[in-house]
């Protein structure tokens, strides 16, 4: 927010992948008043088309580096693999005081990557928009994807602070609210409550269908919540996975080890143990958000 | 259904545990008007009082012999650990002709020891209405809880045809659907669909918990709708955890190889299989009831 309590308002704007999340910015954006105009980049000519004209965006381009000049923000919004190449293609481009971020799920050495790979002239804020679904493309956007998310800004030593508070009224601006924390240990929480809670869905599911695939049509309300993130789309996951996957190693052997514990309990019909085990699992699960 | 068209109704029904489930029986056969008087047995009298003034039962009892005298149809619907001790407790006391049924998540051998512990006079037939939650108690309890709900009925070689039949009619009056199969296949397809995605989602907890239980402030709908599953009752769990444990073990141990697995490839930077393993899960979760 400005001096006069507005919250400031970014001429142009150029969202890099204008899919579920990266059009759901533009679209936040524009209902609030927050966006002159906004141009949406991506390869694909005919969904930048059809996102114009339902409104997602106001114009596109195909080549990142014009969708880029003279914009005041600019958003990656892509697949996180492909931040550091799209960084080299537009850092020639940017605009003097450009402010730039991201929406990426991985941070850690990422973030040092993007900051070396701008130019001096721009700041560069890493974000991640805690928002989104198993969904994904420009007709899953929502103007308020953001209202009451958390947004995770993720400032290393060198962010500068007025960007950092900048880039903080942007998001409050749509609804969204702060939390920020280093980009290495954004990697182990978001490992912890986000990309291993995925990998371990997406194994037991291939665990499930390896041992009698015909099972599936008997799962009910649990089993299908609880696996609902395993229609998650593969290509985007296998990316953010091996971004983190030291981070990951360590939840598998820690989950492995915590199986083998409860398989021998299960040999050796050790009920107290698993009793014990189910409890304090129980107890720290009804512990988030007063159990939701 | 019998040859009028109408639901068999039962004068008097016993009703053993009458908690989310028993309860939920009774109100269900209330409401349709396929009960005359409800029992409930359980050992505390003040859950009982208190579930007969709400009418979710009829009357109480806390000896299973007495609940049962002059019941036409007994339902065991206490924790399943509990089954074998009841039967010998009420085998004296049945009714001749009387149908007994059970709720219980696990079947197995367990079919086959109540099926031996009943007396010959009257017809056991071994149900699993697919119905509840991680909720618990009468209070949780709906008339309306096997609406729509699939109920499998495992019969053995012994089962008296025409008394499976009358279950069958039985759940189908209360809104269930019926699927038939053997006890030892539906351990099998349940500890699938059902016990080991319990016990994946409390070890999934506790890892993250060993690892950094202050990330668990961070979780998003994702996480919180997989472990859901983990609120449940740990004494509950554990029995049916120890009734089914060489099906679960079995399924340790596959999904411990799929796992390490991952892990391999995550060492490796193998994104090819990684990408290939996931895809495999989504293809197999999206084949759910149309991706549900």
């Amino acid at each position: 927010m400005n001096k006069k309590g507005e919250f400031e308002k970014f001429e142009r704007i150029a969202v890099l992948g204008p899919g579920m999340i990266g059009a759901s910015f533009s679209r936040a954006m524009k209902a609030r008043g927050l966006a002159g105009h906004v141009t949406g980049c991506a390869r694909n000519e005919k969904i930048l088309k059809s996102s114009a004209r339902k409104g997602y965006i106001d114009s596109y381009e195909t080549d990142p580096a014009s969708a880029c000049i003279d914009a005041d923000l600019v958003l990656f919004a892509t697949p996180v693999e492909t931040f550091a190449s799209l960084a080299k293609e537009i850092s020639g481009s940017l605009k003097k005081g450009a402010l730039v971020i991201d929406a990426g799920s991985v941070k850690g050495s990422l973030a040092y990557n993007l900051e070396a790979l701008m130019p001096d002239s721009v700041h560069y804020v890493p974000c991640h928009p805690i928002a989104g679904s198993e969904m994904s493309g420009p007709d899953a956007s929502s103007p308020d994807l953001f209202e009451g998310a958390c947004c995770i800004l993720t400032p290393t030593e060198n962010t500068d602070p007025g960007a950092l508070e900048s880039v903080a009224g942007l998001w409050e601006g749509l609804g969204a609210r702060i939390e920020k924390m280093h980009p290495m240990h954004h990697d182990k929480v978001y490992a912890l409550v986000s990309h291993f809670p995925h990998l371990v869905m997406f194994s037991l599911v291939n665990a499930v269908s390896d041992i009698d695939e015909s099972a599936l049509r008997f799962t009910g309300g649990g089993f299908d919540d609880s696996t609902r993130i395993a229609k998650s789309s593969p290509s985007l996951w296998k990316n953010i996975f091996m971004m983190n996957s030291a981070n990951l190693i360590d939840c598998i052997d820690t989950l492995v080890s915590g199986l083998e514990g409860m398989r021998s309990a299960l040999s050796s019909g050790d009920g107290k143990t698993i009793k014990s085990t189910l409890e304090r699992a129980q107890k720290a699960r009804i512990g988030i958000k007063g159990g939701r």
